[in-house]
Order: C-alpha cells, then sequence, then structure tokens
C-alpha cells in the first residue's frame, strides 16, 4: 500500500481513528494504556539496511527504498491520556500524517495500543476485586513470549503494585517482586532448613512457600519455626505463600495459627490460578490474604486474549472517509472529529461522551449512533476535551509520563466513573453518541456509497 | 534464589523436566516449538552492566554480582526435537545443569516454550481443518505486543504457509504476505481506480480487497474490470479477498460470478475471526475458499491463551527429587528420565509413550501413573528413545534448523499420529506411563515426605 501511495499520491494528508467495537471481559470500560511506548517509537522509527535489502529483494522499487531509507514520522497526534478510563465506538488516538506514514505505523500502533489497553484493563478489574491488598504480577512464564515486557507495564497502570519481571521493573521503574519456587525447597529435600538458609541470605522482604509437601503441618510449622529465629537476629519474616488447595480455608487456618504463635505481623501471600472473579470469591469468604499474586491470567487477559481495536480512516485531503458494512455497527466515523466527556455538577462523568466534528464548537445535543428515536440534550453539562494534542508534526510536546504517574492518573480517573460503570455482572452502558452535525455528514455519506 | 544457592550450595547440580499437565484446547496433543530460539539465547546468555547496576540497587551482594558478571550457562540440554508431536505429564525437555544456572534460566525458558507450543499447537488445528489450502497468519495487530514475532515463527512450525508480518519472515526466512486495507480503498473514495492503482504498481500477487462498499455488487464488479485490464497487460489478478458479512455464501457467489467471466484462475481470499472451527464450517459448506488469513484467534491461541507448561526440580546432586500436591495429577516425577515412543509394525505411533529412569536400558511394561490396576505390556515393540541431546555443557552439538525444516518434520511426524488423536470432540486418548521401577522409587519418596 505505502509503495502505491508513494507512485500515485504521495502528498495525501490522512486523519486516521484509534478505536474499539466493543468492551473486553463483558466490562464495561477500558483502561488506555499503551500511549507512551507508541510515542516513543514514533520519534526514533526508522528503516536500517537489512530491512531495505529485505524489501528489496521483495521487489519493492529503488526509487521508493529511498524514501524509506529517510523515512520519518512527521505527523500529529490527538489522544486520550493514557490511563484513562475509554468506551468503545469514539476515537481514543487520531493520527493526522502523510498517508504512507499514516500506514507504514499502523500495526505497531494497533498491536501496542489493543494489548496494553488489554492488560490495563483486566488488571484493573482484579484491583476492584482486591480493593487494598498488594497486588503483584507473576505471569512471566506463561506470557506470550516478549509480549510479557509490555505486560507487566500495563499491569501497573490498572492498578498492580510490582512485578516479578525484573526487566520491566528495570526499564519501566516499577517495583521487583518474586518469591521462592518449589524446587529450591525441593533442591534441600529439609524444608526447614531451606527456609532457615534463605532467611539468612535475604532477611528483608523474605516470604517462604509453604505448600511443597503439606502446607499446614509441614510448611507453616517450618516458617514459624524461622520467624522466631528470625526475630532472634532482629528481623522479620515478611510472609508465607499459599499456592495450592483451597485458599480460604488455608489462609484462615494460616492466619490464626500465625497469631496464636504472636505472628500478628506475618502477611499471607496466595496465588494459584488467580483472577478477578476469584480474588472476589476470597474476599467475599473473608480469606485474610494480604498479597495477591496474579499469572497467567492477567498477562494473557483470559478469556478475550485481544482487544479488537481498529484504524479507520476518517478524512483524506480534507475530505470524509467512511467504511460501510453489513453490521451496522461496524460503519465507520468520517471525518476529524473530537470526542467531549460530560461531567456532574459534582465533577464526577456523567455518562456521556459526545463525538463531534473537530470544527463544531458548540456542544448542545448528542444523537444514539443508529437509533433515530433517542437523543440526549447536552445543555449546560460541564465537558471536557478528551483529544489532547501529544505530538506536533512528529515531535512530543509534553514531558514522557512514568508508569507510575501513568497509574496515579488512571486511579484519579476511576474515581470519577460511578460505581455502576464498574461491576462484572450486566455494567452500566456508558453513552456514546454523535453531535446532529457529525450524524447528519455520516449518513449523507452512507447514502453516496450505498447500493 | 540464586543468591542463596551461590551462598550455601554453588556447585549443586540439578536435573529440572520441562512439561505440561494437559493439552490446550481440549485437544489431543501439542506440537513442540521454541526450542531453537531457547538454544540460541542459552548460547550467548549473559548479564550487561546494566542488569548488575539494577541488581546492585535491589540489595545483591557483590561477591553474588561478581559471579553474574561472568555468568554464563553451562548446562546440558535433553529434549524432544522442535516439532514433534508431543503429550502431557511427560518431561519434553530436560535441563541438567548447575542449580543457579539452572534457576536462572527457567522463566526464559518456559515462556518462549509455553507460547511458541501453543501457537504451533492451535495452528496446526486450523491446518488441520484448512487441509491444503493456504494458511497466512495477519495476526500481528491484536498480537501481543512483541510477542507477535513469535507467533509468526509458530505458526508456520504448526503448518502456516505465510505471515503479515514481515519483521518475523525477514529473521526467519518465511514467506511475507499481505493484502490491502479498507483505508486504502477508502483513501480514493472511487473503489474502481484504488484497485487499478494497486494493480498497476504491483501487478504480481495481487490481491484485491472487495467488502468496502458492497462486496457482490461493486467490489467484485470492480475487481473483474481491473482483471480483465491486467489480462491486457499480460499479467494475472491473484486473488480477492472476502473480510465480512457470510464468508459461505458470498464465497460461492464470487466464485460463480468469476467463472462465468472466465476468471477461473483468480483466488478467493477470506478471512474476519477465523479459527479451526469456523473454516471446518465453510469446508464442510463446500466454501471455495483458497486462501485463509486468521489473525486474532491464532495468535493468541484463544480461547487457552497459555500453555500451563512447568519446570520441575527431579534431581540435585544425583539424589531424585518431588513436589507433592493435594491434587493427585501434580505430584512431580523424581529422578533424570528418559522417553520412549511406541511405534506399531508400520511405523505409525502406537499410542503409547514410557516414562523411564534415564538408567533403565529395557523397556517391557508401563503402567498408569496413579491407577493401580492399569499396565500394558510393552515387549516386541519397536521404540524411539525422544530425549535427545542438543546442548552440552552449554554448546549445541548440532547444527540450527531453519523454522521450514522444522515445519516439514512436524508435518511428518503428524502423519504417524492416527487420526483418532487429531479430531477436534473427544479425541483418543494418547497413554502416557511409567515405567514399574519409576513408578515404585516415585511411590516410595511419596511416602518418604506424605505428613
Amino acid at each position: 500500500m505505502a509503495q502505491v501511495y508513494f507512485k500515485t499520491k504521495p502528498d495525501g494528508r490522512a486523519v486516521f481513528d484509534y478505536y474499539y467495537r466493543s468492551n473486553p471481559f463483558n466490562g464495561g470500560y477500558v483502561i488506555f494504556a499503551g500511549l507512551e511506548n507508541v510515542l516513543d517509537i514514533l520519534e526514533n522509527l526508522k528503516f536500517v539496511d537489512s530491512d531495505l535489502e529485505f524489501l528489496e529483494q521483495h521487489g519493492f522499487e529503488q526509487e521508493f527504498l529511498d524514501y524509506l531509507k529517510d523515512f520519518r514520522f512527521h505527523g500529529t497526534i490527538r489522544s486520550s491520556q493514557e490511563g484513562d478510563v475509554v468506551f468503545p465506538n469514539r476515537p481514543i488516538l487520531q493520527v493526522e500524517a502523510n498517508i504512507i506514514e499514516a500506514q507504514v505505523i499502523e500495526t505497531m500502533l494497533l498491536n501496542l495500543l489493543n494489548f496494553q489497553s488489554l492488560i490495563a484493563t483486566k488488571a484493573n478489574r482484579i484491583r476492584h476485586s482486591a480493593k487494598d491488598a498488594t497486588l503483584l504480577d507473576m505471569g512471566l512464564r506463561r506470557a506470550h513470549a516478549t509480549g510479557g515486557y509490555y505486560a507487566s507495564r500495563a499491569a501497573v497502570i490498572g492498578g498492580f503494585d510490582g512485578t516479578s519481571n525484573v526487566k520491566a521493573a528495570e526499564d519501566f521503574n516499577i517495583t521487583a517482586s518474586g518469591t521462592m519456587a518449589h524446587s529450591f525447597i525441593q533442591s534441600y529435600g529439609d524444608e526447614l532448613q531451606a527456609f532457615r538458609d534463605f532467611a539468612k541470605v535475604r532477611p528483608k522482604n523474605c516470604v517462604l512457600l509453604i505448600d511443597t509437601y503439606n502446607t499446614l503441618r509441614s510448611g507453616l510449622q517450618n516458617a514459624i519455626t524461622v520467624a522466631k529465629e528470625m526475630e532472634q537476629e532482629g528481623e522479620q519474616l515478611m510472609g508465607v505463600r499459599l499456592d495450592s488447595g483451597d485458599l480460604a480455608y488455608l489462609a484462615k487456618q494460616t492466619r490464626k495459627i500465625l497469631d496464636d504463635a504472636n505472628l500478628g505481623y506475618v502477611k499471607i501471600v496466595a496465588s494459584n490460578q488467580l483472577d478477578e472473579f476469584v480474588i472476589k470469591s476470597l474476599k467475599d469468604q473473608g480469606a485474610p490474604i494480604d498479597i495477591y499474586g496474579v499469572g497467567t491470567n492477567l498477562v494473557t487477559g483470559k478469556p478475550d486474549a485481544a482487544l479488537g481495536g481498529v484504524y479507520k480512516l476518517s478524512e483524506f485531503n480534507d475530505d470524509p472517509r467512511i467504511k460501510l458494512s453489513e453490521n451496522i455497527i461496524k460503519v465507520s466515523l468520517p471525518y476529524k472529529k473530537q470526542v467531549y466527556r460530560m461531567l456532574d455538577k459534582a465533577g464526577m462523568f456523567y455518562g456521556a461522551d459526545a463525538v463531534a466534528m473537530f470544527t463544531e464548537d458548540t456542544i448542545e445535543q448528542m444523537e444514539h449512533p443508529f437509533d433515530a428515536t433517542k437523543h440526549m440534550s447536552l445543555k449546560g453539562f460541564e465537558y471536557e476535551a478528551l483529544l489532547q494534542e501529544v505530538m506536533t508534526d512528529g515531535k512530543r510536546i509534553s514531558m514522557s509520563r512514568t508508569v507510575t504517574e501513568i497509574a496515579a492518573y488512571s486511579k484519579s480517573r476511576l474515581e470519577k466513573l460511578p460505581e455502576e460503570y464498574k461491576r462484572f455482572q450486566n455494567p452500566h452502558i456508558y453513552k456514546i453518541g454523535l453531535t446532529p452535525q457529525l450524524k447528519k455528514e455520516r449518513d449523507i455519506l452512507v447514502l453516496k456509497h450505498k447500493f
């Protein structure tokens, strides 16, 4: 496609929208994540010699390869803030650029935004269940190869406290955290000696895994022995970890036995196929778990495993563009647009984002995208313009934000979202409407291309 | 853990087994993939200065950091061949190494083998449905960030013909293949002109996407016009792509209209949320589709999204090691082991792999791992030893194999697996047994650690 554009319309200007069509996990929202990585890549994107040689072998023309040799992204990006709460069928990010540049970046942009938004959303659902408990990402061994690196980043944006992925912790400046494996205890055969050696070498943040042979009769007893020995050395055992069996039952028994041994400060860590539903059940049962280690279900975004975000052309050389579909929800929105979020008098999200043409300056009403009988007056609402320019002509126009800052922003945004949108069963549907002008212009284009 | 080993048993020798406990997708087998990548990494693994600085900031001791500075993997790997058909609860790969080295590589090894084996298996199920049709991976925009790179590799091992992931194609020497996006046609507004320009610039392997406005009334008609124009230039249109609507109906109509226009050579490409079940249904309906483009469901391994492979210590300093569990299937197998595959007289897989102690030299019977009433005589069977040494003291002992070679090997192995193990509904269960000696030794260890 890029070579055809190069030969036929090298100066074409395009506007593309990034958006998705339905919320993952049957949930009520998505946490938008991945933007900073996309901007970093866009600022540095280029074709290296080996890429160009490969393309030459595949029949691309020399003139086009010369163009790629000097390729840089010079476009403008308007976007929701990373960490914001977003909803289906409204632009989340908008690319305005030369059409070749806008096309070349498509797959990278979809790949990073779709995946990180999926995982940040999953992480946030787990955070919702876990309330104030500590949440650790332990998923790298089941993650999708190197994609696990970005899963750990997205997990923190969604509300996790740390990760066992040391490389991600290093690069994204997030908390590294891990515990021991069963093999450590097995290598000793003698569980007590294994615990003693571990506590001696790493007394700080020491968490002992107690289910290798028998949780209550062996692991916990040996952990208590070591905790008492640590006290003699002026140290405190941080926690014991349960990794199998009935976690609710074992956590309650463990808490009681630890408390009876005057070890009320020793925390209980639980892991083993956890997700938002298991953690909610453990909470509902009153399981006294302080720290949850979540792996596979977090980093793979099970069961959805993908967010179906798309990248659709909405304007070309200042003319609107549309894609039709037999499925009405898949008809794209033409024109360069802005999205406005309505706020109630307390500053909370009212539950309505209005999609407008970029040129509109007063937002007074929104209409249902397809149902002609539904509309809502927006008079008197305060609102925010959600798509903010973050890159102009290929250069960032703001400082990059750290993962910690993004996570804090995300938390502050979620606090403005009423609870009924966050529940797992049949969450309230956040309304996305079109201004009357945008809807009218879209319908004109639909009719123009209709057969 | 590594630092504790370094301080307390720096010369410990460990044997670890890589295996998984149940087949993904309710299927009958797994295609083992990722080995070559693991071996490449093991030959080059080291800690760089920034890693060591990060670890130093996290309280690791100087003596241990000095050890890591010179860290190299010096272990021995015995493994099933990459691309082989493998089954649950038997060692697929075995690491014999210094315990620090064996521990440091755990997550990398699990991450790459679990993910690629999952995707190769999914790809192979899709290949099973698609029979001789061409299969293209188009999943990168929904893949788990950079993990998509390995998904494309694993897809080819499982039986796919090519990928839209150009970087993976370049690095793994696999076929790159893509088509146009809706945005290409939208950018013109005029579909016919879009097709004309594309065909003019890229006449070879030209596939036109025909569903942007209306598949049969617009896209197909314009594609036929362009195909006829290409014939005047001595070129042939390769195909038309259907990406929405009822693919069975549209493919049949498209085939008929193309044939009536004397364009029998124009292929039909289909995409849109395909998986092994949709493709099987399309085949069952007689849809004349030549090429399938498969995306999200392939590269995310939906619905499972993960293969639960584990890495368990089975021997330490020549002593057997075991992990118990309240769930009997999660009890690990002690001792360094070998796995033997039984062959029938025609050289086909008989449906039984026997796990033996490494030191056993005659394999005459196998027993069910847990059910004392079940055993099978193996007298008179031909068999293969499946775990072959591929790395000795940190060095590969064989040339690396290309993805194409691995895919061909995988195909040859699958041809030896009887059909009943390949079906999607309740596949025949391939038997995994233990030799009487291994079973006896395991049971002794279970009793020793029992509470």
